[in-house]
């Protein structure tokens, strides 16, 4: 038996999600169908995170074992060969045993994509948020710096959700304008509760519109009460973008 | 009656090309038909470029003339609600009754997109050519350089065509290395004949092999035939990005 770690990238357009659902093509599924495919028996696959409807991936990673010994490479080009064009392997590696993609990753890059322009550019249709309106986009820098560090992001979190704890910590969250329409969005932390990086957009841009203040991020955070935060923001402009592991890289 | 130019973005993957076909949707189909739902009675549009099936537009222009007058902006909105999200109109404006988008323009400018890595990025599958292998880039964008000036292109004409002249005048036509892994070709002249920057990229693609050398672009363009110049590379990777006019600006 063989443990494997695999980069993927995927444009999540027209999947129900990361994960197996009881309806709906998920990228996991067509992943452990060509995993099952290649190694003749089902083989279970861990993604390092559980991406929505829509949401995208450069750099997802996943993890599983097979029964055979397979090179890397040889890896990559038997599931590309089995995968749909929209799902594809970037790199293999061989990694020990216990290597879990989930529980194993210390931390993952997310990036929101936002257009900002009164006619959305077609080519962005599955993969920015089209907002209408002048932004102030220094302020929603301002405010984004606000999430850096350790807190409870409680109020982020979706409606419902129960985890152990809702603080996680925020290494870096900062927004860049890549051109006039164009804003991009970058947050890096140890995890990320249910529709986090989706609410603080949402929130962002209730402040790029003025309709709160930079530093009420703190009052918020402070709140732990998600009514207090702002809409989530639609799934198609977010892309997973790095997963990060102590002795792995991710990278291929 | 009024008369009006618009630019259009469209995303080509689903067309069968800019032109009215037989069968099949074609976007100068879908803008006469918004136009005729607006204008009441059947409104013909010339288009500044036949872009092919599969080809893409960042800026596309169309002429047309409507019964009533409509302000531009109204305009815009009115043709957005009527098209697909596949196809935008960017800006809109009047123009002098003589006013024809394809032999008014004096110049158009197109970008084709190449992904050069082993495995494709599903983000680029309908807007890039994949090619696997190494490329000498330096070598293509020599190449490049060479189609400039005023020459006969009768070797990157698609065969069958019938055109009074096949000389052309190309003012700009350079290799952009993006990425390490993208490659864009950007060309702009007074015209282009039929699948002619096609033939021109799949001709790069082959220098970039080492499977000709720069210098032959001078006795290919001297040959006019068309079985000596490169493959015809995929519509997929071209982009119509700009026509210019006179007097008329086609920016928004």
């Amino acid at each position: 038996v063989s443990a494997y770690a695999v980069v993927l990238a995927y444009d999540g357009t027209d999947f129900v999600g990361w994960q197996r659902q009881a309806a709906g093509a998920s990228i996991q599924g067509l992943l452990e169908e060509a995993l099952a495919a290649l190694d003749e028996r089902p083989v279970k696959a861990t993604g390092a995170g559980r991406t929505d409807a829509g949401v995208h991936a450069l750099q997802q990673v996943a993890s599983f074992t097979l029964e055979r010994s397979i090179a890397a490479d040889v890896l990559v080009r038997a599931l590309n060969a089995r995968l749909p064009p929209v799902i594809r392997i970037r790199s293999a590696r061989e990694v020990p045993a216990t290597f879990n993609a989930r529980f194993d990753a210390r931390a993952k890059s997310y990036r929101y994509r936002i257009f900002n322009d009164l006619v959305m550019c077609p080519f962005e249709r599955h993969y920015a948020w089209h907002v209408t309106g002048r932004l102030d986009v220094a302020a929603m820098g301002d405010a984004a710096r606000r999430f850096e560090g350790r807190h409870d992001f409680a109020a982020f979190q979706a409606a419902g959700s129960s985890v152990a704890t809702s603080e996680r910590t925020i290494r870096s969250s900062r927004l860049v304008s890549e051109a006039p329409d164009l804003i991009l969005y970058e947050v890096t932390g140890d995890g990320f509760l249910r529709h986090m990086v989706r609410t603080m957009v949402g929130t962002l841009v209730e402040i790029g519109f003025g309709r709160r203040n930079a530093d009420s991020i703190d009052e918020l955070i402070a709140s732990r009460d998600r009514s207090q935060a702002g809409p989530t923001a639609p799934a198609h402009g977010l892309f997973l973008m790095a997963v990060e592991y102590d002795a792995l890289a991710a990278e291929p």
